[in-house]
């Protein structure tokens, strides 16, 4: 454990952060300095970049998301995306001009396949022991267990560090990220843990881009510019019956996933009538928009004058034009005025919860997950090669 | 890191090791001392018990090993054998009359439900996060996949361990395992780990379990005391066919799994003809014994005197006597007389390798697995609670 203690024994540690969304369309990999841990931790983003899965790769990972899957191609797979991981890990630090001997630490969030909050278990994948060789570098991973395995959620994960990184002493603060699933935390002025509030508020980014997907015959993946849905009209009716969905109504802490908002959600919007194209996808974001607006008005009180917005749908003008006309008397602003770019918030998220792991230091909010109380998060993973006896 | 620091500081560890075989019909915790590390580790079992899997818990293991399966159904059981490998624990502390906080560390092997060599890919299941959270102790599990990472098969991974425990100055020495899958360490007088030679001969006791389940409609697990043996007679035709398997030809190192000796396996014997039962059991018998023995014969060569048996097998009299007559040059012993009970060797084995791996030495041995080089095997799970900021 002598590489551990003297990792955790640094002043500033070099990190590399791994996140792949719901859509599994590309791993992000931030590359960050790290100074310190808990509230005294500072950063430095060095390098950002998004690696795009091999279409063959990614048409597997979808394969997996199927109600019956092979056993084998999970095993496959799991491997294969530790690659793939490790991949995305040295472009960035490639990207910085640095050596990957330089990294001091990996935290992957790996690629959800499942994530069954009401049965308690969840499974992300992207084999850590195949990173730590590759890299070279001790990889953190597998961050959800540990939460869920104390009687949480497992998500949502981001709120400790939307706290350590974006929490401020005399400002409440809003923060939203909108990835395949969009999720909020409210920060209170000068808040401590127990104070945070973190929930899922519905589909981020999912909806729309399944959406796009069906209509496209599978050749487009995202709603580029938002500019179908600014073309087409909103079914005022679907989006009412829409925003009956009972998980809009439930009370935070809460979570959701694919298997509440992804593909069959969507046939069961297609089974209900017949719209032109545009129409479909312009009342399916404004469904987006509005479950967010409504989560956030109804389960974040309190004085809170900003709300910065990460994740893809930023750079979807529809979502945010709509959210800050939901939203009036908040001032909705992207995360890059804090100076972090917005795709690369879920990154530096798990960049930062395997230092805190490092550092012997819990990661979880129960507040946000529903945890019977904080635990350190993630499996360690130890590189090669060593000198046996 | 604190507390992985502060445990491979203490002179002696008190570690947790869990298995559970092929056959998943109960846990094995054993219950151990350890001092040292490396060469010089010294052991002292405390206590040693099998858990049963619940019947619902096994058939739900079961339904895994089929080809296609429910990922829903995979992420469930991995929690729920979390649950029964942190219960199997607590059950071998208890025995020994000891307090839960008294254990310093865990090693779980997990259970196996694919193991792909041929395409680097493997899986062991029972969240660790969820035995870490039961028995507050720090653990170790998921062995196979660093070594994969690094080209080898994952298996097998006890030769180190029986190299640490069992190797001799100035005697060479055979450590036979059968359990699912019989398995041979050969240590040569005063080796290191360059010399060891370790690898898979066949089935162990699977393709007997098999065969009995086959003949009772799954009332029976296995040939108890070998008396459904005994009353067979040999079809010495059917037994040559099956010593032409592929496996039995290649050149150790290599490994096989239930994909190559289990149930599709059986199914194929018993498409060639037709058998009395106790004939077929009888012949399978023969057949796994003539496999172990040739496969000694033929790739261990060297001085060896003695032949060490664990592993469930070596209650079964006829595996036990047929290693007798087929290999009359070697004394063939069950491991208690080297006071290691034999059902207890794997479990022990993860033990020692936790043991190793927080030490932050390497665990598997190149020559037997074809791996690069040596690494630290595992990843490490702590358990909490612990406090936030």
């Amino acid at each position: 454990m002598l590489r551990l203690a003297e990792l955790a024994a640094k002043k500033r540690r070099r990190v590399v952060g791994l996140m792949s969304g719901t859509s599994a369309d590309g791993i992000d990999a931030v590359l960050v300095d790290l100074w310190g841990c808990g509230a005294s931790t500072r950063y430095e983003i060095l390098a950002f970049n998004t690696t795009p899965l091999p279409g063959d790769l990614r048409r597997e990972v979808f394969a997996l998301f199927a109600e019956e899957a092979s056993l084998d191609a999970l095993c496959r797979v799991n491997f294969a995306l530790g690659e793939a991981f490790a991949t995305a890990a040295l472009a960035a630090v490639e990207q910085a001009k640095l050596n990957p001997e330089s990294i001091d630490l990996i935290g992957s969030h790996g690629q959800t396949v499942r994530h069954l909050p009401a049965s308690g278990a969840t499974l992300q994948i992207g084999e850590p022991a195949v990173i730590a060789a590759r890299t070279g570098a001790v990889t953190i991973a597998d961050f959800r267990t540990a939460d869920m395995a104390v009687g949480g959620e497992g998500a949502p994960l981001v709120p400790q560090v939307d706290h350590l990184l974006f929490g401020h002493r005399r400002e409440g603060r809003l923060l939203l990220n909108i990835g395949g699933i969009a999720n909020i935390t409210a920060l209170p002025a000068n808040a401590d843990t127990s104070a945070i509030r973190a929930f899922d508020l519905g589909p981020g980014n999912m909806l729309i881009d399944a959406a796009v997907a069906h209509c496209t015959g599978g050749r487009e993946h995202f709603d580029q510019g938002g500019q179908r849905a600014a073309r087409g009209r909103v079914d005022e009716a679907l989006l009412a019956e829409l925003m009956g969905h009972r998980f809009l109504q439930r009370e935070p802490p809460k979570s959701t996933g694919r298997e509440e908002f992804g593909e069959p959600f969507l046939a069961q919007v297609l089974g209900r009538g017949t719209w032109s194209d545009d129409d479909l996808i312009a009342t399916l974001t404004a469904f987006t928009v509005q479950a967010m607006a409504a989560g956030i008005s109804r389960f974040c009180p309190g004085e809170f004058a900003k709300l910065w917005v990460g994740g893809g749908g930023v750079h979807n003008p529809r979502i945010m034009a709509g959210l800050r006309h939901a939203l009036p008397d908040l001032a909705v602003q992207s995360l890059a005025e804090l100076g972090v770019d917005p795709d690369a918030r879920e990154a530096l998220a798990f960049a930062v919860l395997a230092n805190e792991t490092l550092m012997g230091r819990a990661g979880n909010v129960p507040a946000a997950t529903r945890a019977q109380h904080p635990v350190v998060l993630g499996k360690i993973a130890l590189p090669g090669p060593v000198v046996g006896d």
